[in-house]
């Protein structure tokens, strides 16, 4: 077990497409892609943000930081929000999604929505690009 | 807006690193952090999975690659995904996590799980390796 | 355990007032009031709401009815449908909204919404009186 | 709508096993109920539980009575509570559950759990006795 942790505090970052790949191939080599359909996935994903919410039903407001957490309860917490990410990039794969795509696409949307129409045509030369070359590296 | 479907056609891939980044950043830069308290995130979390099974709701069983779907209920499937997603990425931040390293360490305990005590030794050597080299990279 | 399952048969029916008063008074003698604030509430209804997901996530389409479910699949669900009304009628109560009253006004404006304006005059002298004997009885 | 207001406001209750007669009727004349399969209804709920979750997912922590609340957010708060309720009880109801029976069960087994097993035969004489007039009444 600590050789696991040890890992994975050297472990820096994984991408959307990785963690995609990697889930479609752990559930075919274990022959649980057949229980994979959208709507089993979808189902699952609800089930894993019960578990979160439990993890906060009864704690009152919470800090950012968790500072008055145990150990315990942040590790539990981890591992919802590990299961709920799990469930969703499954979800999307099987729904033939790109979720890496749909993220870009959203922000844009966001960056729009977020900016009155004066100020979208001064985004689109000034802002845009520098977003542009961020996202479509 | 024929613009941003191209760029994101061309976009490939973004990390979880990237991602907690930018949103921080977004929310920052629009005041918005203020509101990003874990529990509204977690419940803003809630309403965006309940938006995601508004549109799977009254379709009885979909398919894989949702082949009968309208362009329509697909866009609105992608939207409701990225948002699932945006939320849960800044709901780890706030709570100081690094959605990232769970995976790995989430992924591991998958892995462990699946396998029979006799095969883990065998994988510890055999399987291990190449999977540390994939996520500890 | 026989007693209370006996017990149980017999019951005919409750109220969603008595559901209320009984619910009040047993978190009341308890001492759990002190901890059933709205989002609290709310938090423990999506817990629940996610178990009951769980029950369901694996099993593809299911027939009304639930024919081939295990005794044990139909107890667990019964368990996790109860606790979701348990939760909700709570989170009306400390909300002080009185969920009675709230879904006649609710099923009269569903009424009201599936009828085509043409219809609804008539409605109004013919269907009506006959629901409002029923609801406000 | 003034006269459906005051309707409801002379409305004192609803029984579970009306309700769900009610609801069964109202989804019957409808051709509703072919729609209504046990997991269709289920993401209904999710959905509903969703909407619920949005009206208090800015709003940081919420007093008792929600006394600073506008009169549009509590009626949206009203509607979103009879929806959760309403597709609650269409689900036990499909799946050939009574919401009524289960409660009692369930509110005797919280009962029991609450108690130690030193108070339970106590509690077996003196308190049940009149639970159960309560409930079987």
């Amino acid at each position: 077990m600590e050789n696991y942790r040890e890992c994975s505090k050297k472990v820096k970052d994984v991408s959307l497409q990785e963690l995609r790949h990697r889930l479609a191939e752990f559930a075919r080599v274990r022959g649980w892609d057949q229980y994979h359909s959208p709507r089993n996935l979808l189902l699952a994903l609800v089930g894993e943000v019960g578990e979160l919410s439990e993890i906060f039903q009864w704690k009152g407001e919470v800090e950012k930081g968790l500072p008055n957490w145990s150990h315990d309860d942040k590790e539990h917490l981890e591992e919802e929000l590990s299961d709920v990410l799990l469930y969703l990039v499954q979800l999307a794969d099987v729904c033939g999604l790109i979720l890496a795509k749909l993220l870009s696409l959203k922000y844009l949307k966001m960056l729009r929505n977020t900016l009155s129409s004066t100020l979208l045509p001064l985004l689109r030369n000034y802002y845009l690009p520098e977003f542009i070359i961020l996202m479509c590296a």
